[in-house]
């Protein structure tokens, strides 16, 4: 119950404050990522050339750095910001899009771990476990069914959540059918969202958004994981509730899902949200 | 109305002539700026490399450059391409998208003005002042609020766009709340609209993809702004209108201003634009 | 009928196989594409530095190359990727965007050409014609109407499609108001489809990127051709079919494209296709 009003508090608080977040992120997803950002409150700005983007974080309420189409100019772009939003305390969200999948990604998420402090990291099941050094089975950048079977039990992506988070120091999310939300102390288990999210491209990147939008409006930061979360969740639900089941298919659910989160308020946390500590 | 029958006689126009507008551009909204060219009858081509911009804009009945995601590999295309259409007294439009943000943006901005002729230039109001060397209040990508707040009166953005007008030798055209378009001599504001035009992202692209698409098929280029900030806002109040206000939200708002904008017509201007000499 | 067997078994073939198609890809309807390959059933994932590709392209069922928004720094990327694909037998779908319309263009084209053996190439007639050799108007990236009246008689088309596909080895496809599908033997022509898929942007990506799914999911790469540009129409006729005519345009049209292709299924193909071997 406690939670539950912080999370709605916190939610309603973003579009009082309107976090500016200076987005460093892949050109697949990046205008649904502007216009999450947007939609629930937020400001969005996405820059990447490495002689501006010490100044733009400065001017940041929190920064996310997305690797989903790596290359070698923006990864020097994301080190130069990471480190300058470190350095002024801004919060850093990491999504470390398609991990596992390339020795190359696998080889810079380590680099940007190894030299920048994040606040958050949210990747599913395939890429925490390319992070945290255990065998996955990334394909692409969705996650395998193997590794997705194991989020069923739970168990098994609470220890991944868990044990990650106390390495590095940093709230860790793993999305996928339930959500797990750890930071080494604390962990909760969603169990929102709809499985139509996983039809539309995108839809991790717009969360690790709504989590970098939420932690610029609060100091809490495990708390702005499970907000972003569950707003994209409820967002889900509610777009698949609202959806023609005649005639409707992916394109209307992504626009039924950007009503929604532009529509989502505290009181629809209070009333939706399936969070609990485990 | 001689100016309004004017501006519908250009709207019409555009869709027989089919002007071709060569964009170097960010890739936030790109998707969005290529629709809204094909939707309001031109044809858009986006390139950006150094190898083959001047062979593009030579082909094209317009250029537009647009600055949301700078870098160094595309400004030298910018450089090239501006001069090239300069040369071909072809139309180039500017939209100094986050100008004032960060000193790379405002030093870039600067180079681009001193190197190329611009016929028209797009912004909001802050992006406007950032230009002019007048003290702005940029926060990221979008207008201050306290910025903003002097577009409701009116005659600082008049003022505004008069000067850089002047001193530039090209259309400057303020868009917000209320929009403002000046040669220098003539100025004219604009009265239509909706708030939820800057709910969206892009929305300032997109005008600035109008304008281009409208001064590819006329030679009087304040003709050619306002008729591109009149297309967008028109398409926004209709878009508005025809929303179902139970479930839609940005999502939905957003499909509605491109369906808008394919089905504008001459007649829609004449029947809805709030333009005025002032 | 054994044709439309077989394409319709292909199409429900890719629902259970789910292809991962490695995309080198423009930034402006790399979204479209990424959701359209979801919608049809496959998985795309997007990776262009060169450090990465032949990791990536080692775990995919197919490549696709486009070049909607060539540079060096890409092109070196599609060549290394390209040649991995043919090392390892994996198929490769080319989209030569806009060739024709500056020499870059045109060069790099033949340069793909001559150092990867492509699989599928799908374009435009201006396109086509440009990359036979033959005199085209390319006009930016949409095929020119004098060109395009070609496509009415269709015999001209055929030869295009026939010759290029003998002189290359690989299957041909020229979409438009009809298509044409060659593998030098076997020549295909394709009825359906919609004047409004011209309407939006990146339908012709789009297109290709529904081959590449296909062809990652069948040897048999004539059908996955026929069926990648099959599905594309018949969704293209049933959006617009379900769409309000008072009041939508493009917007809504885009969205019920995207509706259709993740409703289809080889049933619809059977009943609807009008396809002929000419």
């Amino acid at each position: 119950m406690e939670l539950l009003s912080r999370i709605s508090q916190l939610v309603d608080d973003v579009r009082k404050k309107q976090p500016l977040v200076h987005h460093i992120t892949n050109y697949v997803t990046v205008n649904d990522c502007a216009n999450m950002a947007l939609a629930v409150g937020g400001s969005p700005v996405m820059a990447d050339e490495i002689e501006e983007v010490e100044d733009m974080v400065s001017i940041a309420n929190a920064l996310v750095i997305n690797m989903g189409t790596l290359n070698k100019r923006t990864v020097e772009s994301m080190l130069a910001a990471g480190k300058k939003a470190n350095e002024l305390g801004i919060p850093v969200i990491f999504d470390p899009v398609g991990v596992g999948a390339t020795r190359y990604r696998t080889l810079i998420a380590q680099r940007l771990i190894e030299e920048i402090k994040f606040t958050v990291i949210r990747g599913n099941i395939s890429e925490i476990k390319a992070i945290s050094g255990v065998q996955a089975t990334t394909r692409g950048v969705d996650a395998s069914e193997e590794d997705s079977s194991e989020l069923k039990d739970g168990r098994e992506a609470q220890r991944l959540a868990q044990n990650l988070s106390r390495k590095l120091g940093c709230v860790v999310a793993i999305t996928g059918a339930v959500d797990t939300i750890s930071n080494g102390e604390k962990t909760f288990s969603i169990h929102n969202g709809h499985p139509m999210l996983s039809k539309i491209s995108g839809t991790g990147c717009m969360c690790t958004t709504l989590i970098g939008v939420c932690c610029g409006a609060t100091d809490d930061f495990i708390l702005g994981a499970a907000a972003g979360v569950l707003i994209m969740d409820l967002a889900g639900e509610r777009a698949y509730e609202s959806l023609d089941k005649v005639c409707s298919g992916v394109g209307s659910f992504k626009v039924k899902l950007m009503d929604q989160v532009s529509r989502i308020s505290g009181q629809n946390i209070v009333e939706g949200a399936k969070i609990y500590e485990v």
